[in-house]
């Protein structure tokens, strides 16, 4: 199976693809240097940022992620200036996860050599991406390492990775300890495949359907390798918003890899289920299509549509949703919570059901919603 | 010529071999998101690390580096245990140079697969410089990019990224505004290459001088990939415990690429006179033998056996001295502070004087001390 991994050190305790042992002793490994000072982390690895506890009133969110193989198709392009939106997409949409407010992110950016045009274009789409989340970049490093690299377009490849801090009140961390049965789960779009799953992507796409990146794809309304390069939506300043207007925030979940199984990441023993999704972008069943790739496979790798998710007591719903629309994003209720120890997401739609890091078929009924229980 | 670039960006304003144009250009583009929140960074770019204000008391230091080259020869030893201690080193190194303590890292790692043993020992080496350093390692990445990576050991390939943070005053940042005339220059000894200028050793050694990584080197004792291979070392506690004691430190820097020429990062309008350097390793001197390289081409690249220096009123060159050896150090006052605009650095052994980024050679005299001009 060709698929894209990439792992905050948190597939420990889950058998993905039998990869189980060596992340295990690397994630005991890591977590041994916990009491190394004083200022031990909060959370355990995994979570989608950890955070430093500074002094009794300010905590740091600390998060680092690259932008993975979408470079590949960045260089195919020959085009440079999206994929820094996506690197401080990446991370700061992982900060705000934990309740945290993203302000600064440091950039490393690897290069076969110096190239003009393309650290212009890198450096413009930082800057975009900063913007954006309204981030400042206060430090980066480049590497010029060439024999380290490999890449689809030669002298140009390039590697693309940050790391985001953010300010967080220490006992105020939002880490889904309080979901309860009955909480909504609001959704807002991604704007297609983000940064995960390229691996996949590209294969099906490119490898089995044939495809060129300048052929167009039913329904996408314009190049594929356009439609690819769409950078990742960022959700920091609705959230932020949600935050400061004290509403009813549950849990926050980036649907990165893993799709929506990011939800059960959560600390209390919730389930979900998803019985209202959000439309699926055409780029996602032109890959299925062209790829032959079964729906659990698709949305175990890829967001299938729903960028964000905001964990919330019914009540704030409706706020929420508001909130997020009117930072131009498409929300809406898209599920609600159940009391599940297996931290289960259910897709009805979709006959699925996923557990721990992967979704299968389904066939029986998804738990209903607790206020129809009573 | 062949050389290892990477930059903090901090060759903006320098022509460094024509990239002058790229990197000014970026630093521009960059530096404008200083203002994209209230939490401007205190520094330019281009010190060794720049730190955030985040509250009157509270600033969080912040420095990105990899571990450059250095890995395609840990990739030829197959020995991956070494290389996490640079990571550490070369961020936690940079973050005591703004006067901070070290107190996280995260880390990204790409490697081409998941290969169980590799992963182990890249985790146990970060840990070891964690444990120097004494920091914990909060979180990380690792992605799975084979595509996007290139080795010697095919499947192995991999890149190993730190980012560090540090706590500071953001009122008594020491970033070498008060260098007066007359303070005392205090080298602390590298272990050897460290890990800049690898690509520069490696063609010296191996392709020019035709050794291979189990070759015995002359006056090094141990087979060259070992010597080679010998981590970083960790400054963190020495500089710490300065700090602590209160003792008057102008000015510190971490001696990486550039070499001595990162002393002129200073604020001040100062000027450095290496009159008693530390011993050269063996390391070196194979290094420009086999190579061919000249003396003013090697102190621009390596550390040339001083991988640290703490810049002080000359009173507490002493104490300074005495920390360092008690931190298992070896470490001795080998300059001097003169009064110059231009902030060059003179090597009056070598016959060099550098200014900007290089050296070159200098048949002049260089500054006396200023207590003997008086």
């Amino acid at each position: 199976m060709v698929r894209a991994m990439s792992t905050r050190y948190d597939a420990l305790g889950v058998d993905t693809q039998g990869v189980e042992g060596s992340l295990k002793r690397l994630g005991v490994i890591i977590e041994s240097t916990f009491d190394f000072n004083a200022a031990s982390p909060i959370l355990p690895l995994g979570y989608f940022a950890n955070v430093i506890r500074i002094t009794d009133d300010v905590g740091i969110a600390i998060s680092t992620d690259g932008v993975g193989t979408k470079i590949l198709v960045a260089q195919q392009m020959d085009r440079y200036d999206t994929v820094g939106i996506d690197c401080v997409a990446m991370n700061a949409n992982d900060i705000v996860c934990v309740g945290a407010r993203p302000i600064s992110m440091v950039d490393y950016i690897a290069v076969q050599r110096l190239d003009d045009r393309q650290l212009e274009e890198l450096a413009t789409g930082l800057r975009e991406g900063a913007r954006q989340a309204g981030i400042n970049i206060p430090g980066g490093e480049i590497a010029q390492v060439r024999e380290m690299l490999h890449g689809s377009r030669d002298g140009l490849a390039f590697d693309l990775v940050g790391t985001c801090i953010g300010t967080v009140h220490p006992d105020r961390l939002i880490v889904g300890e309080d979901v309860r049965p009955g909480d909504v789960v609001i959704g807002l779009a991604s704007s297609g495949v983000h940064s995960n799953g390229f691996t996949l992507a590209r294969h099906a796409l490119f490898e089995r359907g044939g495809l060129r990146m300048g052929d167009p794809v039913a329904g996408v309304g314009r190049p594929v390798g356009e439609a690819l390069l769409e950078p990742t939506r960022m959700y920091v300043r609705a959230v932020v918003e949600m935050m400061d207007r004290g509403l009813g925030l549950r849990s926050l979940a980036h649907i990165t890899g893993d799709g929506l199984m990011n939800l059960a990441r959560v600390r209390a023993a919730a389930g979900f289920v998803i019985d209202e999704p959000l439309a699926i972008p055409p780029i996602f069943t032109a890959i299925a299509e062209l790829g032959g790739i079964a729906p659990a496979e698709m949305y175990t790798v890829f967001n299938m549509g729903t960028g964000f998710c905001v964990v919330a007591t019914a009540g704030d719903a409706d706020d929420i949703v508001a909130i997020a629309q009117r930072h131009g994003h498409t929300a809406a209720v898209i599920g609600y919570t159940v009391a599940d120890q297996r931290r289960r997401v259910w897709l009805p739609r979709a006959g699925l059901v996923g557990e721990g890091k992967t979704f299968r078929a389904n066939d029986e009924r998804a738990p209903a919603p607790p206020s129809a229980e009573s």
